[in-house]
């Protein structure tokens, strides 16, 4: 969302180069959002949607819980001045020294979904709570879900079952219905799967009492998305059908959906061209891409809005690409984007809902360019 | 290529966490394998595959040229001691600020491929030699060429003809037929249109006197590529029989050619696991992945060699995916990559063939973690 406080800084700083800016009032708007959607279930922000320690210290005095994907995410949220009470090791990919760091460190709720990752819990966090992570279909995000996390409910009663007879605390399930999900309904098969896990446990004595519902809220890039009530009333509903009265304490994690539409990226316009004469479309190079924080337009998956002062005039289809000598850095070629005809180089354009998922993903040094940068204001 | 010296550096040294370590004997043998197939040629390394300052010392002592794709890399280059009569700014896209910074290092050579970059050098840079890209379509490449650079033939007389209206110097043609190339006739189709161009700017009194025929070379992953004598065979008698007895100047700029099996990566498997009973590939996790350096696994275009202690056990076909929370980072599932059965969590693996396009990729902190660290011995 481009803020007049976003306008404002851009046009006192002038900063020179690609930078991001994000605006911490959206952020606070957003977590209250949250908050009221989602009334009994605790938020942990996913820390590496955008870890900024203004953004981090902003959610812990909020009363947010954070959920971490390693050592060093544990360590700015601890930084940020929470308790390590309120911190999730979410990674079910970790290092054995890496869970005996965050054990040290006070950390007791780790992910986990194969008997493997039990194993080095049990060994190197004795006693912890361990959530399991389902897989799920992933239909209706708009960012790959692939079957990376989690294994089938079936496993994850044995894996439960494992974590408890090593002395663990099998403490619930967990499941991510995909990023920029935009199906409200999406959570509602995920919820049935860890209500079978629940039962299965509880035929042999392990209460489960968790149900982690991941993230996936998504953020208005060009298309409406379903506002935050929407979900939080999907959601509970499909808790209470498929747990009835009694049901579980829970969890979401949103981190798209906390910062991706607090940030703006101001970029320039380095070149327009075209490739002959007969080209049907313009090249329009910025000085930011694919390598520079753009990643998620990775197969064009995600569709920033782009602004320019010359928004109103006529527009045509542009392929748009980065500054980089990589071919693969382009944006978006096979769907051009519609920018103004009268634009040109040096012009400065503003990409919206970028809050997310972009300053952490720059590389460090592709083709000699400088990392992202960002202002939290 | 894991020579004796990487071997012993690793087994000495025991550096923590994911490395690549770089050996300078092989950087100089394809150096040198370079000179002798292309003797005629000037040899501009393509900085932007591996930057490591004792590559480009080394380099710079042997006698190359270089070839840099932002002010940051020509900074770099100057700091190894060349000249800026060595050094090529090659990126088509840039800003007139950074052209006025590279005229102001003594930088005279300058990629361009539409006429509006032509009135950049003209400007800032007045007096400059250019050379325009024209486009090639890439056949036989791994890696994927993209129209992003370059124009058509008839476009590049009049680009060029509008350099030499404007005072600057129209040198020349470049092209680039596409990165790990395994073609060796690729180039051909390429000199056929350079010496249209030189052909149709010699009937304007336009002399060029410069072919830069790009990068390409590729290095050998799993497959036997052609040795650097042949490519230079095939390129040879291409531009003879182009060009007849007037030869132009030529160049090359090999990246990945030179640097690519100069390194190896190492890395920790860790976590082995299974998303059901029944699944029929088992995952393997590392400690390194899509965002922090093996970003060319993207779409699974390259395809690393992975050694292991258990080469020679039984294998199986494995997914392998990265350490972080994104469930993008998989490097090889459409096709996946057989591995020892008996790998477990904690085993060493080295992942060949990594000595370019790694280092500069890696996401800044990803999901927290750090750059891929680099040793150049």
């Amino acid at each position: 969302m481009v803020t007049q406080r976003i306008i404002d800084f851009l046009a006192t700083r002038r900063p020179d180069g690609p930078c991001l800016v994000v605006d911490l009032d959206i952020v606070e708007d957003n977590f209250r959002a949250f908050r009221r959607a989602l009334p009994d279930s605790a938020i942990f922000y996913a820390v590496k949607a955008n870890p900024a320690p203004e953004i981090l210290k902003l959610l812990a005095s909020l009363g947010s819980n954070f959920d971490c994907a390693s050592v060093a995410e544990i360590e700015m949220a601890l930084d940020a001045g929470v308790t390590p009470s309120r911190i999730s090791y979410g990674n079910t990919i970790k290092k054995e020294r890496d869970v005996a760091r965050a054990h040290e460190l006070g950390v007791s709720l780790f992910a986990v979904d194969c008997t493997e990752e039990v194993e080095k819990i049990a060994r190197s966090a004795p006693g912890a709570r361990v959530f399991c992570r389902v897989l799920t279909n992933g239909e209706g995000a708009e960012w790959p879900l692939s079957r990376k996390f989690g294994c089938v409910p079936a496993m994850a009663v044995d894996v439960l079952t494992e974590a408890a007879r090593l002395g663990l605390k099998a403490t619930g399930v967990s499941f991510h219905v995909g990023s920029q999900q935009t199906n409200t309904e999406a959570w509602d098969s995920a919820i049935a799967d860890a209500k079978f896990v629940f039962d299965a446990l509880a035929e042999k004595g392990i209460v489960l009492t968790l149900v982690n519902m991941g993230g996936g809220f998504p953020t208005r890039y060009l298309k409406d998305v379903p506002a935050a009530s929407a979900y939080g009333q999907a959601i509970f509903q499909s808790l209470t059908k498929h747990f009835g009265n009694q049901l579980p304490e829970t969890i979401i994690e949103p981190g798209r959906g906390m910062v991706g539409d607090a940030g703006v990226i101001k970029t320039e316009v380095v070149l327009v061209s075209k490739k002959s004469k007969a080209d049907e479309n313009r090249w329009v190079f910025l000085d930011i891409g694919k390598f520079g924080g753009l990643a998620e337009t990775m197969d064009e998956a995600i569709r920033y809005p782009i602004l320019s002062h010359r928004d109103g005039e006529a527009t045509e289809p542009c392929v748009l690409a980065g500054p980089t000598c990589d071919s693969a850095d382009v944006m978006y070629e096979k769907t051009p984007y519609p920018l103004p005809v009268s634009l040109t180089v040096g012009d400065e354009l503003l990409i919206d809902g970028t809050g997310a998922y972009t300053t952490t993903y720059a590389s460090v040094a592709f083709n000699g360019f400088e990392p992202l940068r960002s202002y939290v204001i």
